[in-house]
């Protein structure tokens, strides 16, 4: 392999990159063409239009992880079951053609009687790992549904998703607490934002303390500009409350800038320590994997 | 006074009864013309199109609690600060007019550098203990947003505000995880409300167990028309988890019959006692507090 066509295909958004054979990505590429905006059958017509021109390069391995893997995606590339090492995820990817375009699968667990899913994370967490030379963490992705997954010895033993970043939309877009809420988001204010992870990590739910945006608002308690920093801050520290045991010591945040700044901010008040891995984790675990494959 | 014309102005719901001078239920009406419908400076036209007859009636006394009493409302009634006693809560009654029509304030609390709120519950838990014959207790009023509130010798101590019922309706309606619930809800399946709250009592938090909606609709876990009811025990289960401490003998509940027999069922769960009152809480709670007025 002289390049690799690396690509995240999410529910939302499309992203790939070209690397070199040493793993360097030469140029990046982002859209809104994400999984949901595709029509069955239409997805091989959007990558082309996207990345054709790459990934018709000669001696170009293309690999491409996330919801393009899911039963609605591209090709359907079954979850791989936890515990789960970086082999049996090479050993599960499903090939389009001759071998020159691969779809990554998912992981999935079981846990408490009840099975947990990801599509592209397993790909960060492995990614992450190895820019980190580690093989043993408990890392957090945070997002719409934050992942977090504990590895020992290379291997995903386990992992928990957290609805997060979905809640927080829902609040702040759905709810009567939408009405204490100035329309936009104003900038981010720290201050509000460590009151609510505060908040949260004193108390026992999300179900009680989210009413107290809309009590601060009644009452003039906090800036009306401030509450959208607070309420961030309620729903990120709940997550953290929720934490699973062995979280004490630190954990591998993965995600972009804003995203893992506002976690190492909520982790620090639980005195936990954090190592931030930004969106290139994406690229080198593809990368990673794709290397693998050509050994196989 | 011969008659009380008692009425309960929520946010979306507007319900009036009709009483004889023994606290006798005569005749109900309600409609959906709750404080959020109507405009300011609208509110006497619609009283009066409602219940003016009764208004009228020759030695009447109306009596408002709910929303009606809200900055956004009728005529603003301050909320009565915590710890409160009935007696407190009379004092505080704004009259319109010629004391021929009195608008109840609501309750105010403070806990944990935030400050919680009712209006119109706190009639419900007056009426709830009256009816009962109780001046201990703590009582659960299930809803949109659900109160538990503490009372000791006749004073309400303290309460707070689970926003239940609205996490339930913003889950349902506008999260990822509607994509896999039936357009409507199908019956209620007891069985799978149970599995729900149990999920939610061993669990640390919700934002973690109702993604669980979504995946066991994907492995096909669980038949689609259950998972309603799933989610319902979720989040009602959700709620039991954080109660406060000292909820472990008994509880009384105050609420619809099919609100308050799914709580029943939850608290089953967690080996607390239930006792139930019916919305006639509403009706005695604003008897009982008439005749105070009519004492003063």
């Amino acid at each position: 392999m002289k390049h690799l066509l690396a690509v995240d295909w999410g529910t939302s958004s499309l992203r790939g990159a070209w690397l070199d054979a040493d793993g360097r990505v030469l140029e990046e590429r982002a859209s809104a063409r994400g999984v949901q905006s595709v029509a069955p059958g239409g997805f091989a017509a959007v990558f082309d239009e996207h990345f054709g021109a790459w990934a018709r390069t000669p001696d170009t391995l293309c690999l491409v992880s996330g919801m393009a893997g899911s039963q609605q995606g591209w090709l359907h590339a079954p979850y791989c079951e936890c515990p789960a090492a970086f082999d049996d995820v090479a050993c599960q990817v499903r090939w389009i053609g001759p071998r020159r375009i691969a779809i990554a699968p998912g992981l999935r667990c079981e846990h408490d009687g009840t099975p947990d899913v990801m599509r592209g994370e397993e790909v960060q967490v492995f990614g992450a790992l190895q820019l980190l030379g580690m093989s043993d963490a408990l890392l957090v992705l945070p997002g719409t549904h934050s992942k977090w997954v504990r590895v020992r010895a290379g291997v995903v033993e386990t992992f928990a998703t957290f609805m997060t970043g979905e809640f927080y939309a829902l609040l702040r877009q759905h709810s009567i607490l939408a009405r204490s809420l100035p329309p936009t988001d104003a900038e981010s204010d720290d201050a509000a934002f460590d009151e609510g992870v505060a908040k949260a990590l004193r108390s026992e739910g999300l179900l009680h303390t989210a009413f107290s945006v809309r009590t601060l608002a009644l009452f003039e308690r906090m800036p009306i500009a401030s509450l959208a920093s607070y309420l961030s801050g309620l729903v990120i520290g709940e997550e953290l409350r929720c934490r699973p045991p062995g979280a004490d010591g630190s954990v591998v945040l993965v995600g972009n800038a804003s995203l893992t700044r506002r976690y190492a901010r909520a982790f620090d008040q639980c005195k936990v320590v954090v190592l931030c891995v930004g969106p290139e984790a994406t690229w080198r675990g593809l990368w990673a994997l794709a290397r693998r494959l050509e050994q196989r």
